[in-house]
């Protein structure tokens, strides 16, 4: 199986080509694809831009009329990521490297973005001492600091560019031994989703697990918490969800700073595994330092948690809206689902006496999901707080219930 | 020759020791550094914290009686840093690999970033999705997102951690081939620094060396550009310098945005390697959008490169300011230095009838040069313009002279 080399080729042929021969040199079989678009490839790619634009349903002939950088390289990238995805599944890839500047980087990233954990992955860049996220975003994907320039091969682009092949020689030599290790582990995966306001709730359910002999991930429900629990459940890495804290919806709702996307809460359904939903956190929207909240909400219910972090009350018919969308995402499940309702309050803070406790908006919430959920889910309703020990035991119980009928 | 593995023994043992293991048996000898200061190591050290806080000149006992984290992070960076320099120096370094969170991460990078580039460099961290420049510098460190935080060995993290093990056995195991490919590069490099308003200068210098057989790595003076090559230049790397373009040294002067800090000007001296300097752009200051400008510049004169950059102009009395430290700079190099001036102007627009042409400015930077050099440096004048063809050619030929006789 092939390692993936990907770089402009009218630019930077010459240096993925020193990249191709060092890892050919140490019996890694390799796939070069040429990504560019203006000026002719500088060495033969096996796999051409005209097949890459194609696999993003355009034309090579139709980008160069355009002459449009930026969208050249958003279908480059998508033609890239549909050919690694093909790739990955059919399980004929053993890695991916690229190599370039910012386009180079937004090209490669965005195919490596898309394969499954542990398939080794590296962008040789220039953007690699800066802002990374975009690139990175919730994958294992290695950045390695070009230092100068990708332009010519040199004695320092040839020590970086020569470690990068060696690196990822070294990944894909051990690739099945590394595998073997990993899923040697004796422990299923749990994934569980918390805030500080739920953490009492999360701590007891883990320690519940851990006892079960299954290891429990923890997510802050900070949205790239959320987007890397649905990653690693797609990946078929994960046997359970203890999704306790679904907070992530309210803010992709009313448009808060910590949004995992609308995806969230669909990765566990779409693979079928045991998952049992709670409502965590639902009372609130996150937003930064109190000056950084939008105007429009300027008659809304705040807490102020510290300096930096502003919390927003929901609303009942917000909550409404949460509530069908939880249930809607639940009966698209194909696994084991359960939703677990705490009737006395869904965070520290939502409770009798506590800034954000209004009866009226959780119940919005509550029976909005009555409302539209199928009887193919699960509805358990508990007359606790979410935080309360018994409300632990009892979510906890009823994933161990579900895994042992899996 | 062993890898230095680097953690906090007292909360990554079990992780650092996962390492250790993978690259042991792949046949990579290590050494397993503790860099924790709360509680006990979770596996036995080769290098203890005692002794990494003794090479910081402090001890762990004082560092516990304080019990400031921040103090014990940068005393615990200070100390690996230390050991980690010195075996470098001793030829006794094939690698260096850390893993962590923020406190890890800035531990493991610190000494990183003190080692010469193409030492194989592996830094597994939970913020290796994020703004990782204060982390990478100029270096050729690689970043490996470790995706869930680095607390207990699971599925996941024995994928991200068994890679980070395999990436380093292979750079390690083909250390002396990629060594060995970079210096048989048969073209000895020359860096260059360069600035938009001193381009036409230096890439028509740049063209006269490639045709003299070198290969030429040319620096954007951005602050990042400058601190790059003086890395470059300290590591051994470079042959020559053609220092055209030492603006930075204004901005570090007088308060610009885009400075290299006071080492700049500084390596090749202490190298002792062959340098020409030239005093390009040093009309200017660089700041971003003109309301960032500090309030007490407001007299200065502006010029509006774009809506981002505004140039400020250096006055009579800075200029003095700056030959002198360029001239005591150039006086304190071992090996041969020559200044050369461009006595109708510095820059592109610093020229007459240019928004920059002040000549009582570039005369108190000239005389000042004058006044302040020893006979150890050469001083050439040119009644030319910095941009003139005539001067790229006779700068590159006086530093193709210093090349013949070295």
């Amino acid at each position: 199986m092939p390692v993936l080399l990907i770089g402009t080729l009218d630019t930077k042929g010459d240096e993925l080509g020193f990249v191709r021969d060092r890892l050919q040199e140490a019996g890694i079989a390799t796939l070069v694809v040429d990504v560019g678009s203006l000026n002719p490839p500088r060495i033969v790619p096996d796999l051409t831009r005209e097949e890459v634009f194609r696999a993003a349903k355009t034309t090579l002939a139709e980008i160069q009329r355009q002459g449009d950088r930026g969208h050249a390289v958003t279908q480059a990238a998508a033609g890239i990521t549909a050919i690694a995805k093909q790739f990955a599944q059919q399980g004929q890839l053993d890695g991916i490297l690229a190599l370039g500047g910012s386009a180079g980087t937004t090209i490669g990233t965005a195919a490596m973005r898309a394969l499954p954990y542990g398939i080794p992955k590296i962008m040789v860049s220039t953007l690699a001492s800066g802002q990374v996220s975009p690139f990175v975003g919730v994958r294992d994907i290695v950045m390695m600091h070009s230092v100068v320039d990708i332009s010519g091969l040199n004695r320092l682009s040839k020590l970086v560019l020569g470690n990068a092949a060696q690196a990822m020689a070294g990944m894909v030599r051990a690739a099945s031994e590394t595998r073997r290790r990993a899923e040697a582990d004796p422990k299923p995966l749990i994934t569980a989703t918390m805030f500080g306001v739920t953490t009492p709730c999360v701590e007891a359910g883990r320690a519940i697990l851990e006892s079960h002999g299954y290891e429990v991930l923890t997510f802050h429900a900070t949205g790239v918490g959320g987007r890397t629990m649905e990653a690693l459940i797609h990946d078929g890495l994960i046997t359970g969800v203890l999704d306790v804290t679904t907070t992530e919806l309210a803010d992709e709702l009313v448009g808060g700073v910590l949004t995992a996307g609308r995806d969230r809460l669909t990765a566990a359904a779409m693979k079928g595994i045991p998952q049992v939903i709670s409502v965590g956190a639902l009372d609130m929207v996150n937003f930064g330092p109190r000056a950084t909240v939008p105007e429009k909400f300027r008659d809304r219910r705040f807490y102020q948690h510290n300096e930096n972090i502003t919390l927003m009350r929901t609303t009942p018919e917000e909550n409404d809206q949460l509530g069908k969308e939880i249930a809607e995402k639940a009966c698209a499940a194909s696994g084991p689902t359960t939703i677990v309702l705490p009737l006395r309050g869904v965070s520290a803070i939502d409770a009798e006496g506590k800034p954000f406790w209004w009866p009226e908006a959780d119940q919005a919430l509550f029976q909005s999901i009555r409302n539209w959920i199928s009887s193919d889910v699960k509805l358990v309703e508990l007359d606790l707080h979410i935080n309360d020990p018994a409300f632990a035991t009892a979510i906890t119980q009823e994933l161990l219930t579900q895994l042992r009928k899996g």
